[in-house]
């Protein structure tokens, strides 16, 4: 069971659409996966959830246990400020340490409206990973514009369907 | 007045007392600063202030306007998973885009109990205030096992000190 | 008297069509400058003028002295393998250290085939600026896809024209 | 067979040393290695193997093609500069473009002087090798100060053994 991390807590977000877009891929490899969302963490977990209180929330326990008792990871992270969403790293904060992620193996899928692609994001996870002993799959696939390219529930670019199909073949085989 | 901000939203934390100290520091150098922690954010201010709610959050915007307002930031940011605070990146996330901090000046120093200092930290943020086109002083200043050299509201390192002093000097010039 | 170097050893390269085309920009601003291409480094300076032999390769110092002696210098920096050519690390990696480079001015511009435009190239030079005292401007100018938007010796694209006329008074005044 | 990449071409580094080491703890486990060390480059490799020559130093050659047949590397990479030696980058520079490294696995080993343990230099690489499609070990292992811990051939640091140990186990595993 592979887990689809979305990587914010926005309302009605593109990179939800793309999570339940990749999920179908996956489901076409036969993978069977399950989506979590940022959208469900408490409203008030950075307060009541993190440092001196983790472990507390329980509607944060709901997310956390979900990447905690994942062996593989999808994470689809759009590009907010030159970086990740904030949120995602305050969750991450909220995991327990070191364990949550150590070992684990995990993909990453940058989007953003502009052409970076999310380069700089998937760089930080990647920092921050390693430092959790969390294995990233080389290949990340950075989805540029997307909002251009995905229609009635579908990625409409030929070379972003390409680029994800092989990621996937390559994160079942890591 | 130089604004220095507090990285972090936990509460006692010792990021806010590094933060009263460089304040003393700047004091001896006749530099008026004023103390911003993110420690009073809004308990709720990742539902309630960002994306479709920028702006809309009044707490929030107390914290917003000191920074929107300043043309001098110190950043005291611990470190947190091999990067710095997610509070920190959500509170820049909620932000007005993308005047908020373009063409501020900013200076980081690190903190960590073990012995990185917030290297990936800092660079983390260099880069997103690079994105915001904020100019952020090459001199950053990292407090490695900083909890061992902070006794009585004094930093005891007599290195830490100077270099603390040097990056004061260089940011009143910058 | 700014200095543009020229981030690459390869013959011919669009990075010093790019850097000619900045000193124009900048003579319209009446900013005399000189460009430092590392194409003139000699052949051998990797074994001849690092480590043990700093200082020692004549050759090698007159470019060292152009960048020493600068006060503001622009790096025109091509993307290679996911970030900055190697050889201009080599030749910092060449320079007196820690003067080299402490308290000078840097301004950044990525020049790439793809669409990253350097992003990571730049990101990684900013933590080698930042470890080396330098001050980088906030603003860095990314040419993506730069081969479709030069021609006969000008940069045909307004965007570009425009941020890097941006960048150039930034830098100016900073 | 896993290779063994010195990423410096200085004479009687400390990282040959490291390297050297690093196969003993390998053997141990029954695991052969080979050391490929950068100080065997040619002296001119920067003007005679890259870019339009890329392929046509057979001295050169003979280096590329103990990555470019490996399916398992362990990079030993000293701290220059806040990053790895652009000796390093430019090596891979000069490798065949993009499948020398594609789906190859990594382990990186960070040595310095200093107390970073070249975590820039190691994000840095991470983000290169991302870029080639190959996948790095979460583990990276940071030497600090390496030159205190290193006598007679032995890293006596029981830390230090302890961490390049588990690096090996899960490089095996990976």
């Amino acid at each position: 069971m592979i887990q689809i991390l979305v990587g914010t807590n926005r309302q009605n977000s593109l990179s939800e659409e793309i999570a339940k877009y990749y999920q179908q891929l996956l489901l076409q490899k036969n993978q069977e996966s399950n989506i979590v969302s940022l959208k469900n963490l408490p409203e008030d977990f950075t307060a009541s959830a993190l440092y001196g209180n983790i472990g507390k929330n329980t509607a944060f326990n709901i997310l956390r246990d979900e990447i905690v008792n994942a062996t593989k990871i999808v994470m689809i992270v759009p590009e907010y400020n030159g970086s990740f969403p904030g949120v995602l790293k305050a969750f991450i904060d909220g995991l327990p340490f070191p364990a949550a992620l150590s070992d684990k193996k995990i993909a990453l899928v940058g989007l953003s409206a502009g052409v970076q692609g999310g380069a700089l994001a998937l760089s930080h996870l990647g920092d921050i990973f390693a430092y959790l002993n969390a294995n990233v799959l080389g290949m990340r696939v950075k989805l540029i514009q997307v909002q251009k390219f995905y229609k009635d529930n579908v990625v409409t670019n030929e070379m972003y369907n390409q680029l994800l199909n092989e990621q996937i073949d390559k994160f079942i085989a890591f």
